[in-house]
């Protein structure tokens, strides 16, 4: 009996310490699965092409004018500056700069922000006064710092004395007349602009890959879950869905531009800016409406204080760090591969400074 | 009898009408042929990449590393200014403008002349002071009025402080310390250089393919070596292995540049300039060194008239552009494809103009 007590006793220890050992995993297991769940609600996926709008339907034909549109310097007054110049696609659509050199070495007071993903915004520029990319791809043409053409006409005149363009342009837009106009060059580049997305490693761990994420870069997103930032960044975007003051609850130490203030004259929109997408954020420094930061687990640190009250550890902005990496993306083929302008026109000669 | 007679009469007529149709055919092959010898005397084709000096090999990182300098505006003071910004791929190597914008909105005094197969020319520059395109590279980054960088050790050390670009110089230039210098920066833009060679149909004729040039064209080369400008504009760069005087007759009517003159201070090298190359000049205006004219045909009317004294008739100009438009060539896919930079980094932080 002695021997069969024994044995019973080493089963139940056995079983004990199988129990034991794999609880831990068992645990492990379910807070990712709870994780990627918890993903999966606060974030999408960029698995799919945004939907263009029914007035402006993107063809082939049409982004490959857009993108020689985007890239050609003849649309600013100089002839030397273009959508690229500040939106520099080698850069991730940024220029690096806190604010961008404009016509005759102006400067705007705004940080360039990333072409990339614009099209999940739901409104365009820091402050949201344009509603959809056409809009805003009619700004800074005319901008007098920035690409400082004279008129929408003369725009549209420049373009139309160059054959290449005015056949394009034709192609692109049948039966209308005329076809080389101001509108349709806004929406040329804003159909070129719906191609810039860039899926991410967090998109292939959004859809099911797992692995896609190392344990450092959950820990990351747990933290970043964590603190709060998903009220503001969230979805498809991970920001770029909503407005939100800069210094919910501390002010911004570089606080000056009064932001959506200036577009609504509304004193509850003072300091409002939209809140940026965080796609490619590691590629896009310096940060901010001013571009004043360009140390990522900085403008995290600043981010925690101002917007959520919390004085973040070194150690947490580290975390979230890795995780905002994880939204780098591959920038599409169409964007890699540069566009042939037509060749140099008496019809633009500008000596513009 | 008479049915004998009338057959050796028949036969003959025959034989004379058979001869008198083939004669002329004959005579334009032989002339075809004759002006493809002769072609051949007077140029090279474009159809081998010229060798790399031994202190500086050309190697496909050296390349990889070059292209992503020429496209770096953080080569320059503003952080804005690359040597693309001027020599626009997207534009076979130039700005569309007279004269360029650099630093401070300040523009140079002469046109920016294309990069592609500038690895052909004798000399670089309009007035050829640099002897080949490693020294080329180093002037226009230290230029003030151009990307005005403040020296070479400063341009180093922006590069030093971008860690992407500190191990790419380590991998491309082993051994060497430092890795990251002037030297090597120029070094590695000259390798990329290299690699802008752009075969032309006129290439294609040269080697063999005799029905690549149109009756057009080749009514518009025989032209061309008629009127005697292969005096200058021969060999494999059409152009760009002597200096000559710009007004060897008659005087150029926008006449004020001194050119090789501002180099060696010798009268005799006043107005004189190196020969630029044709090589897709239909793709390069406005033409010569101070940009002043954009139409082609008006350009090659002014060559006739102050380098051959002759006064070229409209049909004439016509007949050598359309020689001149075989000389436009592909752009090698490494250029279209463009390069990922080293994302933004505090070291280069810039706010100048």
């Amino acid at each position: 009996m002695t021997s069969l007590k024994y044995g019973i006793a080493v089963r139940i220890a056995f079983i004990w310490l199988w129990v034991s050992a794999c609880q831990p995993q068992q645990t492990q297991q379910a807070t990712e699965e709870a994780l990627w769940t918890q993903a999966n609600q606060l974030f999408k996926p960029l698995n799919t092409t945004p939907a263009s709008p029914a007035e402006n339907p993107t063809t082939p034909e049409k982004v490959a004018l857009g993108k020689m549109l985007f890239h050609e310097p003849r649309l600013s007054q100089s002839g030397r500056i273009s959508c690229s110049s500040c939106h520099n696609l080698s850069l991730y659509g940024v220029d690096a700069r806190a604010t961008s050199l404009g016509h005759n070495a102006q400067t705007g007071k705004r940080n360039a922000p990333t072409v990339f993903n614009a099209s999940l915004h739901f409104a365009q520029f820091w402050d949201g006064r344009a509603t959809d990319l056409e809009t805003q791809a009619a700004g800074p043409i005319l901008n007098p710092v920035e690409m400082a053409m004279e008129s929408e006409p003369v725009a549209a005149e420049r373009l139309q004395g160059i054959p290449a363009y005015r056949s394009a342009f034709e192609r692109v837009f049948p039966n209308r007349d005329p076809a080389v106009s101001y509108l349709h060059i806004t929406q040329a580049i804003a159909a070129f602009e719906r191609t810039l997305l860039t899926p991410a490693p967090f998109d292939a761990y959004l859809t099911g890959d797992k692995d896609r994420l190392s344990p450092a870069e959950k820990e990351g997103l747990r933290t970043y879950i964590r603190y709060g930032c998903t009220a503001c960044h969230n979805g498809m975007g991970v920001g770029g869905n909503l407005y939100q003051k800069f210094g919910v609850v501390n002010p911004y130490p570089h606080a000056q531009d009064t932001g959506r203030f200036e577009v609504t004259q509304n004193p509850e929109d003072k300091y409002v800016f939209k809140v940026p997408s965080l796609r490619n954020v590691a590629r896009t420094a310096p940060y901010f409406h001013d571009g004043k930061v360009w140390d990522l687990e900085e403008a995290i640190t600043i981010m925690a204080k101002t917007q959520l009250g919390k004085d973040m550890p070194p150690e947490d902005a580290q975390k979230i760090a890795a995780f905002l990496n994880t939204l780098t993306g591959n920038i599409p083929q169409t964007a890699l591969e540069r566009p042939i302008l037509p060749p140099p026109h008496p019809a633009t000669a500008s000596e513009a400074p």
